[in-house]
């Protein structure tokens, strides 16, 4: 017996068991678990004292993303160092329609990736504009593409992606038919685009007008909405980026209705509060949803541990603070926050070494369901014999203050300056390949891989 | 003691109880019920084996009313006349906005109904179009004027009255404060503007592809909405013409959580099914939303039964058959129905008659419970004493065949032409006139009033 | 037109409307409401700025009412001087059975009236005791004697009523078959006897014993499984005598799912608290529930507005302090409280003036309803023409404080001594004849009527 | 690297996933899991196309078990053999209190298994008596004993374990305070003793008379209130044994309230209905609760497969058919059914293999819930590295009819006799020791051990 990596003695977390045990590597998968005292191996990591899980999925990110004007600073190569140094190993990225199809736009995007050097393995979500030319006879194909997973925007008119409520329910049903599961940005355009238009014509486009022009209202009456026409479609759905209580109970109401109804947060709205909307670095802070009040944060937690909301995921979006700044109006601003690196890292902190989250519940939102969600949970996500050899090794006596210097991200800050964090990860590994190698990026021989994902991966959601 | 009028000896029913006795009228009011043996009076009805009842309070007419090129073809004088056949005494009509002003708009409508010589007393509620130069701030001002009881339109965005969640909000708001109520019309603009789009490109513009792309999501969804937007708001809400099974059972949730929403349905959705969109004469039935299926039917029966629904308007609408005919497309044809006549008589036979509903409960939704709605409850509505002398004496023996050549609305047509009934009003009262006496129509020497709404009557609502 | 009586410028409390304005009363009964002015009458009542309602009806008296080795003080005649004293002419009694016999009871209690004088009207309640002979195949023919009101004790095992679960499923299909209700005593026996063992072990058998061994939990679970018993068994159910939050939240739940299920509450719980176990006196307040905190109080008083408690009955049952302090524990000592003359007094001052209901609330949880269930209401509980003269008219400007000495129930005290009340009856009359005249009792012509009620009244209840 | 067995190539199914692979196992421990080419391993088994999944643990057994006159035929040696043969390695016994001690009752309960000469691995739970000397003060002390699971039967009166509301109220409390949770027999005496009263006097004592005293709302009833209980308790609860639909939809509405309720249902309520006790070996049939419809068989199914359900215990007692048939009423003989041996197959077979329940949903209803529960998970129940080896090897090809004299359990009959299924262990693993090998039972060398629960297992369910 003879293995290319062997992890000896950290605290393995895997599906309903956590052991101190060693992984046996072999061709980029894990070849077996459990004691492997005595046996050769080409490369030895001590993990004594480190926690070893799977390796981090991100099921959202939006790498080199246009937002109106301006287009998101990184690539998918360089995306995919941050990620590493974050322990995620495989990304889920969106693909905007080309040509006016869906089909195409996944499979540009596809070609995007690799034409950038992408090193982590990647799966696609697919955004269903509102103007495609074949309407959604092309979700099968897309499907059978290895995109099971769609988006549907209920909001961002004037960036052309504003689904109605008729194109919502076509999309529901069409993606349902194939195995697939729409998720929504929900927020409501009327509410907040009319508060938007007096705050502008007042003067008032700062950050904290943005801000105020998203109330609660604009992400829960969306979420009402989708969670209805979902449930008469006879469709799943997954909410992304949930950011407000209300949000947190309609969801909660709809699973213990029995629907397949999922949801999604973020780090921004687990860590930060809208405190950061009021000073003069406001305008960095701009995302959709923006982010909300302690009283929402708190259950957004709760609603991580107790099972409804299933996954966490960066909403990945490296703009610099120059495109940020650029635009004379808050309103006109690119959204987005950078994230990919910090996701994991944080989850851990402030949910697991905070006492918010289990090990084994962290496990799932931060790699196990994103995976399960995206059909790609034969490979990705769970520490089990015959997945991919994808892990990271925390450290949790590590001690860290964030700052945009010390990171990886392609771009020049970081919501999450000088925020202190215990535990981080220590290595990396993709497909068996240590990329991250005592906090070192180490380049791996082989780059990235398009990870084809099956339909009906939410129906093994935990 | 003398009475301007004693009507005798007639099953009189009123609030809480049901008695033959006698009722004495002195200026325009009912000065006494009771055993009136002996006493002289200028006029005496014998009612003998007839049912009297509070005379008819029609919450729901649209008098010679505009949609897009066409207007409706009665005027206040006629559709009164109209009214008093069918045992209506007092009517509210929809004041559309004018000069972009709600209050000008409600100035407007009562000078017209004053001017076409109105003979029923009437109210008015209030359309707050999405287009006021002053917003909502008239509101106060326009309830102070009588008209606590307002209407936003959900959809019918080609006639310039579509109101987006936005406006609702603020509408709804500003009218709780204002102690009034908004009713909605509940359909789903996107769901049948998409179907009705594709369908006209496809040349299936017949009254059966009207109905078509009105499938019950779209009522469903927009009720589901507005409650949710109500109960954020704050605000107490009406749900006009329910057409739906799911719309009852949404309204039925929301009621047994407490929620201040009520709802009202329309004679044609309970006597009549879309299987007449499906002849020749489709057309002419063209209304909104359009009538459903025989499932939807009953559950608007047991919902009326059960205090679900609260109110039965006519939705009276009287275009001619030319009117309705004249477009090339039915996606063009005026909506609406004449029915002003026929609404009390077809409640007490499919209702009273067929076991459906109880005496006490016809009155209340098709006289109390608009009166209380209105805020017109201290004079109308209700058979006590000091209120207005307005009755309807039924002959619960009589059988009638409806003919359109039979009835005083001034159109050509009538949407229940062969319908049977049983029961029919012999006598009408307006404010102790005979208006109808033994059917046939006598000239009162007083017009019709104005009636000023209080705030907060729906709180009152049985 | 001469009537035998007129109450002149009352304002009149009638089902769905109060106005002012004149009753007649010819015969016993109203003859006519309205204006009577220059009518003859023998005798004229000014009710000028007084407030006239239909005359109480208590749905809970325990008149010369067994408990253990003691028997309740006063009879029919001076119960009944009492109840007109406190506007009160009808009452429900109890009826326990004699010789096993549920039907035999009822017609031995009537005899008891008679044989007492009564003076009030009065109808019976069914005691279905566990012990019957012919188990509950008499029901029907106790219906159709005129009780179709029946009552389980869900406890009391030592005084023999005690009824298991077994015969209440019965008793509940039984009595659902034959058109009538079941009432339960709702406690749970097991709760509080093992509690009542272990203090009187301890030789804790004071008042605050008394009651802490009957925590809310103990009424809770005997509401919580009536209502699924009556559910199971397709039954209506009224849980008598509501004393906590738990027990209005459990039937408010009940009654939003549509079921059957209807409560009473009592004055003692919306007036006292029970700090009143704690003083020397407390012995005198046993009664079983036992009186609760104030959280409950104010969730019985919500539970009455908003109609999820739909009567107030006395639970009148008149011990002297003597026979309260007699036995050695207060386990021991007989429960219940002198009220069929506070009852109507206090809810119209701590529920009317104190702004917690309506005139028209208070006049139905009073009077209306209470008929309604006992199935009297063609005679009584509503102030309508052709109904019984029975009328109480408070003077609302009246201020009182209670004090047993100027009460005229038939024992030495009341648990309302120096409770200070606003409005007081300053005449009753009953069937036309004023037997309370300006505060004073004149005894009637006419002896009290026994009351056979129809079935089904519950269904009417408002 | 060496091992003392080797598993080869079979279908490993472990939490989260399920895959052909090979088990290490050493010193009674699963060792490695992963790809073991080429090892060196004391004895192989060849698992190629065979499904390997944990051993089976058997959270409900009552071993040589006393009821009424009777005490059921098999010992703690012979039920474990049969164990073997059905796949299951551990089992969860039953201890009634001893000197009416609850603590020294699990203490004699340990000592009996080990002198009877256990081989299967074994829990307790700890039944608590109505009538323990010290109360439940013991609980702290028997959960530290390695019991953290109680029992509290709620009918049972003539055998003396009945426990009432008050006691079970204290039972919660007491357990919950100390990290356990309590199950109940959930069956409201009354309603059965009630009927089986009046049958027993008319001279109907059949099987089908016993299983008509237990209608639907005899277990209904008793789970209604135990929930209600254990929510007022703020304690967890467990549902043994649950039987009928409504059962089940009250278990999944209180868990969809949030409420950490559980259930528990048997093979015989899954398998076979009451037709069973029309026969004339009807007598044999009898348990409590009695097996019920083919309805509440499919809500059984369902509510396993969505997790409502959360175990699948034998509730194994092991009758003679002759104590069966002795005594000379239904009413009076012993209940139980012997199924310590046919739970896992049949599960497999009419669950897996009949496409109601995934690998992994029979996986832990069958072995990994029961050992969560009962607090031994970091041992039992789970397939993963340093988990003991127990494990049940499945010829998914297999076909069987079981007949009573192939399997091995101490009794003479089968209540499946005849039943046709799919599937059948092959090998049964105990702490590596192959104790069924190719169908052959096989000695182990060292007998069973007690094992010591942890409290709060049940918050680990999954």
């Amino acid at each position: 017996m003879r293995f290319d990596l062997v992890v000896r003695g950290g605290r393995v977390v895997s599906p309903g068991t956590a052991r101190v045990t060693d992984i046996g590597v072999r061709d980029g998968q894990i070849s077996v678990l459990g004691d492997l005292s005595g046996v050769d191996s080409a490369r030895t990591i001590d993990a004594a004292g480190l926690t070893v899980f799977s390796g981090g999925v991100d099921p959202h990110t939006h790498i080199r993303w246009p937002f109106l004007d301006a287009t998101s600073h990184d690539d998918f190569r360089t995306a995919s160092i941050a990620a590493f140094h974050g322990g995620t190993t495989s990304v889920v990225d969106w693909a905007l329609p080309a040509d006016r199809s869906a089909l195409a736009g996944v499979r540009r995007r596809q070609n995007e990736a690799t034409g950038d050097g992408v090193l982590v393995d990647f799966a696609l979500h697919c955004v269903l504009g509102p103007d495609l030319a074949r309407g959604y006879d092309e979700v099968p194909d897309v499907v059978e593409q290895g995109c099971p997973t769609f988006k549907c925007y209920l909001t961002y008119r004037r960036r052309g992606l504003l689904t109605d409520d008729a194109k919502l329910v076509r999309a529901l049903r069409a993606v349902a038919a194939a195995g697939g599961i729409v998720g929504v940005h929900a927020e409501n355009p009327a509410l907040h685009e009319t508060t938007e238009a007096e705050l502008r014509a007042a003067g008032k486009q700062d950050a904290m007008h943005f801000r105020a022009a998203k109330d609660n209202l604009v992400e829960a009456e969306a979420i009402h909405r989708a969670i209805f026409l979902a449930e008469q479609a006879g469709a799943p759905l997954m909410i992304q980026h949930v950011s407000t209580r209300e949000g947190v109970e309609l969801v909660r109401t709809a699973r213990r209705r029995g629907l397949p109804v999922f949801a999604e947060t973020c780090p921004h709205y687990l860590v930060l509060t809208d405190e950061v909307y009021e000073g003069p670095l406001g305008r960095r802070y701009l995302c959709s949803p923006p982010i909300k009040s302690t009283e929402d944060q708190e259950a957004l937690w709760a609603g991580l541990a107790d099972g409804t909301i299933s996954i966490v995921g960066a909403d990945h979006c490296a703009f610099t603070v120059a495109q940020k700044e650029a635009p004379a109006s808050a309103f006109d601003a690119p959204n987005g926050l950078p994230g990919v690196e910090t996701r994991l890292p944080l989850l851990y902190s402030h949910g697991v070494a905070a006492g918010r989250l289990s090990e084994a519940r962290f496990s799932e939102v931060i790699a196990e369901n994103p995976a399960r969600v995206a059909g790609i949970h034969s490979r990705k996500g769970i520490l089990a014999v015959g997945a991919d050899a994808d892990l990271v090794i925390i450290d949790p006596a590590a001690r860290r203050t964030i700052t945009a210097t010390r990171l990886h991200q392609d771009t020049d800050w970081t919501p999450y300056e000088g925020v202190e964090v215990r535990g981080w990860p220590k290595y990396t590994i993709r497909r068996g390949e240590v990329v991250i190698d005592d906090g070192r990026y180490v380049e791996p021989a082989d780059t990235g891989q398009f990870l084809a994902g099956m339909p009906h991966g939410f129906d093994t959601v935990r």
